[in-house]
């Protein structure tokens, strides 16, 4: 058996990804559906303001193409927190109108592949303190307009398998891996959540940008670095446009 | 042909996931709302007291994400008492506001990879009746607050396939296997269920933990384990939060 | 071109899985659920009885979990009996309250791999007369009660392909393979079935038994077979327990 | 990069899959749906007539098992005149009481690997005009009663892959799996249409014979067939019985 | 790690399939469905002079087969305006007899491997500027009657890995591949989009001719050109017919 690198784990994570079904809400009588999407305002704003927990960060997507129309997104210390937040939403009027179209649970997580590179020998729960690593494991949502989305995995195939590569082949992959991504750095900011144990995937990854087409950049060059090129598994990719409380109104109407 | 290993088995195990139809459920009238909680509570009450069976044991989660808002987990001496348990769930008001979202059909196992390494050359029908055992065929679900499910096979692959490997290196490996399980012994509590000729997956594997935490940490540590990073296949992941009768209120309000 | 081996075949077989809609058909009066079922006890003994053909054989289960809730079982001649039943079934009342979850299309085969072992060096047309044979290709449904069913695949990977291999080496694989399922003689009793050119697998398989933990234990000591560890994929498995038309009303009240 | 063989094409070719929905369909007063059989029947009879083109065949059959419930057959010398058949059927009153199941969009194909070994060394437009060649890209759908559709692949595999074989490798294949298929000249009719561009998979293959036996004997017999056994990769297989249109009343009471 | 191909991208594209519940839109009155029809044939007419943005183009098909029955083509500078026009259509009367059947978000891309064959060795963003980089990267939907349209992957197997091979064998494949496509000139027009990090393939294909055979003809003699034999992975592929607005009315009625 090779050696399991360690990890911190930070907040639970959320993707709640929603269809609406347009044909029913807009038959709504106006005077409902303005009711509902009020509702609708203060449910989002309170979720931002994480009035339901200590800590924690929301936000808002409409996403484009068929997979879904609405991404919210939570990120909270506990899956409690996040299931009654699902269960938050299927109060409100607009939920009525909304179907689940995937979701995703995770947890933010740092591997030590990584931590150990930029902070040095540290033990694992004194790196925890440090501030980038506070940065990693309690993210606030970015306020970029851009967001994309995807789960993947590390390859266990017959003859490529990720698993049982020693541990100085998959750091030294990693680190190349971590220096790709910070190519991007304030251009794209990423969020790593790990699902081990949560979720079909092993990883979340999701992005955040004001310019959508550095995801493309960012994630095509990184096809190329030996880490995803042989060892990445990538699930559905989902694109989304922020939406702030106050625009809710212009998208719902 | 290869030996094949000895199992024990116990109780057959249902996993019944259901989606909620919140829309429709809040339509209803108050007054039958709550008599249809009220039913509810008590088909949980006397499923977790098994008042259908001499034996068995019941409870009910809360599932994260949109693969499932309910998880149904039964464990009973015969698939007759569970089919029973689905027809009796079925004739309950708030059935009719749910739908089948997913399901897995089990019996408790035990291999003997794992009993003969702990048990001794006991022959298999005088191990049945040692303590461990029992508590491993017939098991109590524990009192903790989360839990996963995921079903798995073991690997037939063109070039990697346990199903040919000799028994001594498929005891070994579970035997290492087992190790680090018990690394988390009084952490996370595992229960085994076998799946092959019953459902689609060949074992289910049920953790249960105060700290949800250490299922992705145990899941995770595992998949370098070689069983796991070379042998595993794993389906689909589902969390939970455990119910009790009198919180069913609180959740379905 | 290897040699593909002769088959003999039988009655045509559909496995016809049905989903209840509980909810609706819970909301139906109860005289007119009354006169459903007693119509549909009526289409069960008429099908049993095959009184809609010269020959063949039906039974009723109850399917365990999410994939299906009954199965209605059917052997008849040729496939315009069967396709005629699904009419039959479609016409009665009970049918408005179920949907399709499932089906299998397939015919009674007896490969004569295991016949030229089992009967000597007679050619297949006298084959077809043995006693034995007959039983293979026209089988009464055993009054077993339970059933599970699953179709499967022989492997045409790109380095294990059962199809490119020697007629002898093929043999002997199905030699091992059979001389095991005689282990379980009088215990689980197994059809066989061929879908090559009717359904999406080659073959469905359906076992019956009064003790359902012996479907487990055979299928998981085949899985050790060289014949099933290399070269077999499965698809779903279903799990049932045998509904007598008198059983109906309990079942559906 | 190898040789591509060219190909000859004549009539486009949909199948149109569909499911009743008999529980809206029965509930349908009498008369409406007397008249709606009518209205079907007189469908069915022009298409079969081709009334709304100059050239073409089609035909009804109904399908075995949960996949689908009824086939429409059409063959145009144009994707526009199958395109208006699929709106002529949604005009229809039976239409609105059924829903897509599958499709297959495809051109009648011959591949001149073929056609070179049957008709010399002709180039390809002369070889149009030949008999054989014109009963292979204009077919009538022959008045048999069972039909089986499924579409298929050839491999491309890591090791075993059609697309980089040569000519002459694949020529050789394709003449022995002809020889084949003659062997049941008389008995199974085969249609080939190809699909590449238009739809999910390579190829369509349809055959008709009088005895469904026999399309199991074949695709069995081929299965073991070189060219099958390392370069077929399968799609779903529907089973179909024909419907002529003075038929339709008796299905669809 | 080898060196990842610079790219240069465009507009962002939509493809947006549609089914239409034909039973409810016929169920609608006449007077009210001539009135969608019209709101329909001015929201086309409005996205095909592109008025919601300076820049852009759309195009409305008739799909063939069950996938879906129509499909809007969209080309704008942002996804925001994609975005909008998913609610445009949304709001319409017509939406409201539609589902989402399947879409596809991309943006149009170069890949350098071959603008540089073509351009020469001038730096990417002066190539931009190039006549021939601009069409490929802000194209007008061409006025051609069929269009065919599918997602690809480049291939990351265990054994063949397009993004492990060395630029230069990438370019010499590419290069082929792309004087294959040249023999198309003028017959078949491609419009190829980059979907790495949008969406679950990393590129879509669209092809326009007034020929659809050619889409097969072009399609399967690149299967044969060495960088799709080993090296493609197919998704989905859909086939329309183009349908200007004054159309609209009579495939609607």
């Amino acid at each position: 058996m090779v050696e399991a690198p360690e990890t911190l784990e930070g907040w639970y994570c959320l993707h709640d990804f929603r269809r609406v079904d347009w044909a029913r809400w807009k038959a709504l009588p106006e005077n409902e559906r303005a009711a509902a999407i009020q509702e609708a305002v203060e449910f989002l704003t309170h979720t931002e303001q994480h009035t339901d927990a200590a800590e924690g960060s929301s936000a808002l997507y409409s996403v484009l193409g068929h997979k879904a129309d609405l991404l919210f997104l939570h990120l909270r210390p506990t899956p409690d927190e996040l299931n009654a937040l699902e269960g938050a939403f299927a109060r409100t009027r607009l939920a009525d109108f909304t179907t689940a179209a995937y979701s995703y649970v995770s947890v933010t997580e740092l591997g030590l592949y990584e931590a150990q590179a930029r902070g040095g020998a540290t033990a694992p729960e004194e790196m925890r303190n440090l501030p980038f690593v506070q940065a990693r494991l309690k993210p606030q949502i970015p306020a970029r307009r851009y967001v994309t989305f995807y789960p993947m995995n590390k390859r266990r195939g017959e003859h490529e398998n990720w698993y049982t590569l020693p541990m100085d082949e998959r750091r030294a992959m990693m680190r190349s891996h971590g220096t790709l991504g910070h190519k991007y750095f304030g251009i794209v900011q990423q969020m790593i959540t790990g699902s081990v144990g949560f979720d079909d995937w092993e990883w979340g990854v999701t992005l955040f940008s004001e310019d959508p087409l550095q995801f493309k950049k960012l994630v095509y060059e990184m096809r190329f670095d030996e880490v995803s090129a042989k060892f990445a598994e990538f699930g559905p990719f989902l694109l989304g446009v922020r939406v702030q409380p106050d625009e809710l109104d212009r998208l719902l109407r």
